[in-house]
């Protein structure tokens, strides 16, 4: 079938830019057929290795080095980015610029002020669809969260705790790429490679904070440049306060999140949904009781959900029912911004060595990383792809 | 039976001072027959209602208006000190010097200058029995974790988290006594009155942080002058680090108190003991993976107990027992600071708005304690005194 069936036939024409890790996952997947709505026509990526792979796996697919000649192709409707973060922006800007549509990988970038450019062009062609890729927001176990506490069940937000402590890596990992791990190829660590689906969910559910403290331990587990360890404390508009605790060197590690609101607890954990309900809203009880250590009735609930989790092909599944027939996308792009606006806040508040107020400063973020970029250690290109199943 | 009876009985003949919501369990677990080595002979306190109240349900006890009375008076080898927590070292610093016995309710003191004191006085009567009341060193849980962290089967210690918020407190509660949640009565909140326990858990499991970042938010969720929701962030000697999270606002709360070694992590919830045991050395897995992501092979444990769970009961018979017969204590007098340490270091830091590292300046603690103690609120005696049970 050609191109130009593909696109009678109503599919999106995509052209993944970086065939590495994730890229190869997303073209696996479209390959499978999990994608009905996809045709995948164009890849891209610098190495040799990668492009080769590309032309043996996706027979009909124009295969290129650099994701400018793909955008500039005409090969494309849309164009799904999982290159290194850094480069996120500036290729969405190009494909708008180019007309199309863009998915892009998470982070949206690695500071605040190259996004906002990406946004700003994303507003300039509203008549594109523009994602983040998500995909943890088709979790049925977030989903069902958030749909609690939007509808007021769990009430005032009033403390939130995340332990996300299962993004183990060993130091083969590090050592597998040459951008990895390093301020100048990937602007940070854990926070900007492996947290920001835990970051998005967090502001998702709970909202952004408006102050910050992080403690970032810089290669603590790992020979690397870059954190390894974050505890962070976030206090909320309202009050509420929270603790976001990370690591890649805690085996088996912690995905716990808990959030406390004045009308119960919830808990995720072990890939479920636990829900402690407040008979009545602790605020009106607590200056309302006449006996001093007495909690509100409560009932413990295992809540239920659509036990629906489709990650990945659900995202690029709703970015292409969103160009062809408007359909809700998992993540509009301008979105990704407010995960960023919060590993950013915790990196800048342990390089202060103080707390950090949201909306902070953000040249003075841009200024200080790129002096951390001026003494990144230079590592060796070594040509790994690894398999990424079961790690995100 | 008389008093030189239950001497010759070899009974320990006991004291208590402060007949409030504390003394009165004691005195109740006394009286049903709980602690077989202790007579109960004497009783203080300030409130004729609570005298009334020993004498009528203490035939034998000798009834005194103030410690110092009853320290003086002869009827007692020791005495159990349960009146507000500044007067703590006082009392014990006056039994000591009288030959008496000394088991001090949690906290040991409110500022350590004056713990130390007590110390002091203690090592100058080597023959007396100094002991604290840390009655959840007794539970199962926590000896079996103690055992497991003592003898390396968590490996180092890399993380710990303990979410210690089901201390609930209505307002009634707060305004049940006039010392209670004053800085001039109580010297604090949450982490004087009800965190004790966890305090010294924590410094008796994994040692005493040496640096403390903490934020105390003061009447947050009740009407007080003092704090009832504190997050900190704690660093050990060797790096590692953990968070602290206490209230008595939220409802229903949890007590989740989770430790991570190089060999496997620990949690603490639901009266259950869970070990995911690594079956090698994470930090020797680390470099020598050959996989990006693969965590070392691990097992999961539901740990076995021996079940015990005595409580203040266990606590006071040990102290009667080392009294008599030179057994161990529970807990040490002397230990009883350095939960202390812990708590000071999170008020201070929370005072100077920046990390603590311990030892601490103790002088200045004590002054900016002081400073706060001469604006503290005053609040009406109410004369209330309400049933523990249940709740510590």
């Amino acid at each position: 079938m050609t191109c130009q069936e593909e696109t009678e036939m109503n599919k999106v024409r995509l052209g993944i830019i970086g065939i590495g890790n994730m890229g190869t996952g997303h073209a696996e997947n479209i390959l499978s057929g999990l994608c009905p709505d996809i045709a995948l026509t164009a890849a891209a990526d610098r190495r040799a290795s990668r492009r080769a792979w590309a032309k043996e796996h996706i027979p009909d697919a124009a295969v290129f080095t650099e994701g400018e000649e793909l955008i500039a192709s005409g090969q494309c409707d849309a164009v799904l980015i999982a290159v290194p973060h850094y480069q996120h922006p500036g290729l969405a800007i190009s494909a708008f610029r180019h007309g199309l549509h863009a998915m892009v990988e998470k982070p949206a970038g690695v500071y605040t002020l190259q996004v906002r450019e990406m946004i700003a062009e994303a507003d300039r062609h509203p008549e594109l669809t523009f994602g983040m890729m998500f995909n943890q927001r088709t979790n049925c176990i977030y989903r069902k969260l958030k749909e609690m506490i939007d509808s007021g069940e769990l009430g005032q937000l009033k403390r939130m705790s995340w332990l996300i402590t299962d993004w183990y890596r060993t130091q083969f990992y590090y050592d597998s790429g040459a951008w990895r791990a390093t301020w100048a190829g990937e602007g940070g660590g854990v926070l900007l490679n492996q947290c920001p689906h835990q970051l998005d969910l967090l502001q998702w559910l709970c909202g952004l904070p408006v102050r910050v403290q992080a403690h970032c331990h810089i290669g603590k587990w790992h020979d690397i440049e870059v954190e390894d360890d974050v505890t962070a404390y976030l206090e909320f508009e309202n009050g509420a306060t929270g603790v976001f605790v990370t690591t890649t060197g805690d085996a088996p590690g912690t995905n716990r999140l808990e959030i406390t609101g004045t009308r119960g607890k919830a808990v995720c954990e072990h890939n479920e949904l636990t829900f402690w309900r407040n008979t009545v809203d602790e605020r009106e009880w607590c200056v309302a009781c006449r006996e001093g250590f007495r909690k509100p009735d409560f009932e413990k609930v295992e809540v239920e959900t659509d036990g629906l989790n489709l990650q990945h092909p659900a995202v690029l599944n709703a970015f292409a029912a969103h160009i062809l027939r408007g359909e809700p996308l998992v993540a509009d792009g301008r979105e990704g911004i407010r995960g960023l606006i919060l590993s950013n806040a915790m990196h800048m508040s342990a390089w202060l060595g103080r707390e950090v107020t949201i909306p902070f400063d953000e040249q003075l973020f841009h200024d200080l990383l790129m002096e951390k970029c001026k003494t990144s250690r230079h590592k060796e290109e070594r040509d790994v792809t690894i398999s990424t199943e079961g790690s995100y």
